[in-house]
């Protein structure tokens, strides 16, 4: 086993910092090729700064605070949470892949600003290529000269991502309304436009709320066209005006439903084991929680088609609009997989009925897991040859999930989770990048005002990146360590795949072990694995033998992951490991998902409550210890032959023996 | 002169990299401090890498795969836009602060990640302590144990900031509707509650949405205390409940509205010469950018007290709520000014009648020149004794807006900008603290489910910081930047204020000199700075002598401009001097204003159109030069005695001089 992650040796700084020397002479040559850049530009001007500088009190003085400040920083780091170190499997981080930290490092002392070109002659291109590296990773289309070609930048993380996602939905669902109002308001109605052939004032607002991308760009056009034709080429900025004028984005929410009292609000579908940022980012645009439709889960803990065929029924037969249907590839919590594949097939079925929906997959935690599929030439691997190299990975199901992922409409991915690149990169992928025209601003400083929409090529427009984005300065460093790690690990299973493929087999060796514990000390602790691990996220639940309460199991488990956590009054060394933990909620969860983890943990089902009496045994949650596998390190074996999942599932072990004969701490939650 | 600056010596790299040796020194310091850091961490386990790794073909191919594409970004780096140096005077960005850059470099390697406590136990108290020191900046309470305390965090930028601002008023805004419907969905009307000491039904909706946060507050808690007693304290989960039903995060903007029909969707009116990402707010938050008014600026393009009280008047009396006034501190474009004493004497005037606004300002880059209004003890600097530091500055106009920050609900900074620290640094400041308690959100994986809201002091809460921001995981490394370079230069005059004192000095001699150049050049070219500034940055138009056409003067212009712009294709070394350009619009400047500059440049009037044709000498905008003297070492002189400033204004005169006898290029806009 130990052979097989030797190729990983120079990937990271290493645990005990083993690549110390590689990295530190790699930083400094390169602090170095910048100071000595500065020096080439204008050297005629000689220095500002005199070299008799440092001889002066006021500059050893102020080198004196920065260090007292540096140091006293240096030192209060040392209680920072050691994610570089295989004992530490509790939240999506670990350590950093050596040449997208130095690529960062490197690239902050240039400190480019990636919002437009001319803060950022080189890094905004290594955005936008980063973007076609992950486009390519999903199988996306990214064929300039095609008419789809897909685009892809840098955020400052999943959340975002996920907010623009729902921004870009919203821009075209509704701009076709906008069009037919603004034509309205012209006078004008041209004969034949659209996927049904027909004049623009003949189509439902249900039809036009209904069209896909392509047939609104189509639609757009068309309109454009004839408008154009009929009143001659100088009337464009006034269709123009009058389009804008009708459109979500000028009139609000509010003032768009008001006007247009036939049509709905639109819904968001997702799955009930999603991430709270889809929550927030409702409440951010306006949208409305109370329009977050929560899809049941099934015994995978992964979206349920049968259910989200019945949302979608629900919705689509009362008429309300479904701006999009959300699939998780790597829940935050259970690192679960939903069925994209099906949800996409639901949409082709829909789109006969006349009913349409974006599909976007929040891929934060799972994105790079495509490595695993995809092939040096970008073909897609198939399951059976897949098969080979794990005990259960990966399910049909999670096949199949990857495999459709190259044809939804858009994708979040986060550089700074399984990318192993420092903080701050998510992903933000468009299967078309056309959308852009629909949500582009204007901006007089930045962006230059010559020439018209039509005659500067998509490409091109890209460049001007602020205005197709939800943020505004970024930074170019981000961009270059996400870049370069992708041109050192290529994104297929030759390159990153390899680094991936050891954290799914670390998850099923964990999961087989925790299997063997569950059995070794069933009669003193019931340990439950509430749904098979999907990727490299496991979680375990524990219940003391004979306790039914579940306020009592957590009140336990607390205790439990006491012994885990990072606390910051202690010094990090006394922890063994560090996990992390999460809750199911009851209102949460489906009911016969309930059911079934009450029963295999042993608790009462009447102690699973919305509104719980703690004194009573009640809770509201069931809390489970969350185990994020993606340390490199979790497989290498030391001098006593056993690995980091051998000794974990050790500890847990004495843990659990030790603590099971103690009394369950009493204090209220 | 030369000898005032000397201070600035040890604070940058240095445009030569006069100061490589210390910050080498210091960075591999801390990198070595790190990597030993490693080592203290289970000690027993000895290494995951091997001594012998690196001798091994697979690992040399690694690092050889490494450094290739390390050399080709370095290389390609090269192209970079040399911020640093004081020939750059375009965009605001230049050299970077020691401590800054030193503290993120260092932080970086230890990858801490700001979102919650669990992942950053140092760097989220730094986060939150540097919000406090931008807070006590600008004047802020910060007293913990005060009822009205404030907080800051950072963001990805100012962008992101000014969302939160919207969100943030959103949410109390409409908080007293909700309040007053889920009390009368459950059938409850306290007797006295809220300003009025009435009945909760007694409040009419329009009086609801004018109450400002603290009254809010104390409405809600006054409504939630009776029912509780009402009820008993069991029922309190029941109350919550219907209220978060009936808020507008729940039934997003159209349900709300549609819901309560007599309620008009809110207005924000921000100065005409705004960022734009004001207007990305708006599409993003679902407010749409028809209900964002522009109120037009006066000549110094500054928003105009009269036109904002024409605004507020029209809204009220037609009862339309308005969210927010916002002022700007500093405009991206022209570093001007907004009267924020005057928004916030228009609110008190306002509130005597019943209607209320939240009041933000945009100091995304204006903010840190608060540093010079403020004494080491905190108090404010008298104009009068600012005066003698400076030919002009500041204008009793820009005295009072900074003296009137601490007085406003919430505040936008960008550390990445005036701060000279590394991109990504953002920030948001709220006065009240307690705002958070109306956005808070839930998560189940990173926040603990025990206790109730009130149980948890409100400081410790915001330790979840995820919950009560817009953004999710983010870099513990900006906050160790932006902390530690406060640390190092206290934010006051002989701190901070020390290094920003130096811009708006450059800044006055640029004006001077501009004028005195404007003189000499006359009769060849109008040079005319459209508006005073009111900070550090100046822009500047240009029109040859007989040229009365405003699509000539703008060609004219943008050839100018060719000399000074960052050309991705050339090298970097072929440019005397870099600056940035802007454009005043036809669309977004008041009719009086137009008239101004367009005699001042000797325009004809009727060649500034929205609808231009180029071809007839027509353009929609007005092209001008923009510097921004933000670079530490514009007034060190040279050894010709000349400064920066001094060269740069030779550079532009000769460059006027030979392109006023060239004719001007006929190439279409």
């Amino acid at each position: 086993m130990s052979r097989d992650i030797d190729f990983l040796h120079p990937y990271f700084l290493g645990p005990n910092a083993e690549n110390a020397q590689v990295f530190e002479e790699l930083l400094v040559e390169f602090v170095r090729d910048h100071a000595y850049w500065r020096r080439n530009f204008h050297p005629e001007d000689g220095p500002s700064v005199p070299a008799s500088a440092p001889n002066k009190d006021a500059y050893a003085d102020f080198v004196a605070r920065m260090k007292t400040e540096l140091y006293a920083l240096s030192s209060e780091l040392k209680r920072a949470v050691p994610f570089f170190h295989p004992r530490y499997i509790g939240h999506m981080t670990a350590d950093l892949l050596l040449p997208g930290l130095i690529a960062r490092l490197v690239t902050t002392l240039y400190n480019p600003n990636n919002v437009s070109e001319e803060g950022a002659p080189v890094t905004l291109e290594k955005e936008l290529e980063a973007g076609r590296q992950l486009c390519g990773m999903v199988g996306y289309p990214t064929n300039e000269t095609a008419d789809v070609c897909a685009w892809g930048h840098l955020t400052s993380g999943g959340t975002v991502a996920n907010y623009e996602a729902l921004w870009n939905f919203r821009a075209v669902k509704f701009y076709g309304v906008a069009l037919q109002a603004a034509a309205a308001t012209l006078d004008f109605d041209p004969p034949a436009v659209g996927p049904a052939a027909k004049p623009l004032s003949a189509y439902s607002q249900w039809q036009l709320v209904n069209l896909s991308l392509a047939e609104m760009i189509e639609l757009r056009r068309a309109v454009a066209s004839a408008f154009q034709e009929d009143r001659g080429p100088r009337a464009f900025p006034q269709f123009a005006a009058a389009v804008a004028a009708e459109r979500i984005e000028t009139l609000g929410n509010a003032g768009f439903f008001l006007k247009h009292r036939d049509l709905k609000a639109p819904r968001v579908l997702v799955s009930a084991s999603t991430h709270y940022s889809w929550e927030k980012g409702m409440k951010v645009l306006g949208l409305g929680t109370a329009n977050l439709i929560k899809v049941d889960v099934d015994g995978h803990m992964r979206l349920d088609p049968a259910r989200l065929t019945g949302c979608l029924t629900d919705s689509f037969e009362a008429e309300i609009p479904v701006l999009a249907v959300v699939g998780v590839l790597g829940t935050t919590e259970f690192g679960t997989i939903d069925p994209i594949h099906e949800i996409l097939d639901l949409r082709t079925r829909w789109r006969e009925h006349g009913c349409d929906y974006g599909v976007h997959v929040d891929a934060a935690w799972g994105g790079y897991l495509a490595t695993l599929f995809r092939n040096p030439d970008r073909t897609l691997r198939e399951r059976s040859e897949m098969r080979k190299h794990y005990k259960h990975f990966p399910s049909p199901a999670v096949h199949s999930s990857f495999q459709a992922l190259s044809e939804v409409d858009s994708i979040t991915v986060d550089p700074h989770k399984m990318g192993y690149v420092p903080y701050s990169a998510g992903a933000f992928l468009a299967r078309d990048r056309r959308v852009v025209d629909f949500v582009t601003q204007k901006a007089a400083y930045v962006f230059d005002l010559g020439g018209s929409e039509a005659a500067v090529p998509i490409g091109e427009k890209l460049h001007n990146l602020g205005q197709y984005i939800l943020e505004g300065s970024k930074p170019g460093a981000a961009a270059a360590s996400v870049y370069v790690t992708h041109k050192v690990l290529p994104l297929h299973r030759e390159g990153f795949g390899r680094l991936l493929a050891q954290t799914i087999k670390a998850c099923e060796s964990f999961y087989e072990q925790i299997l063997e514990l569950a059995d070794r000390v069933k009669h003193k602790v019931r340990v439950v694995m509430p749904f098979e691990p999907d990727t490299n996220l496991v979680c375990v639940a524990f219940n003391p033998a004979d306790n039914t309460s579940l306020a009592a199991m957590n009140r336990y488990s607390r205790a439990l992951f006491e012994h885990m956590k990072v606390d910051p009054l202690q010094p990090l060394q006394v922890k063994s490991f560090i996990a992390s933990y999460t809750s199911l909620l009851c209102d949460t969860l489906a009911e016969d998902q309930h059911a079934r983890i009450l029963d295999e943990l042993g608790i009462d089902h009447a102690t699973f409550t919305s509104l719980p009496e703690p004194s009573k045994g009640e809770a509201d949650h069931v809390f489970i210890l969350r185990h994020t596998l993606m340390n490199p390190w979790l497989l290498s074996e030391r001098e006593d032959g056993r690995n980091y999942i051998d000794r974990y599932v050790r500890y847990l072990e004495e843990l659990i023996v030790r603590t099971a004969s103690e009394p369950v701490p009493a204090t209220t939650e």
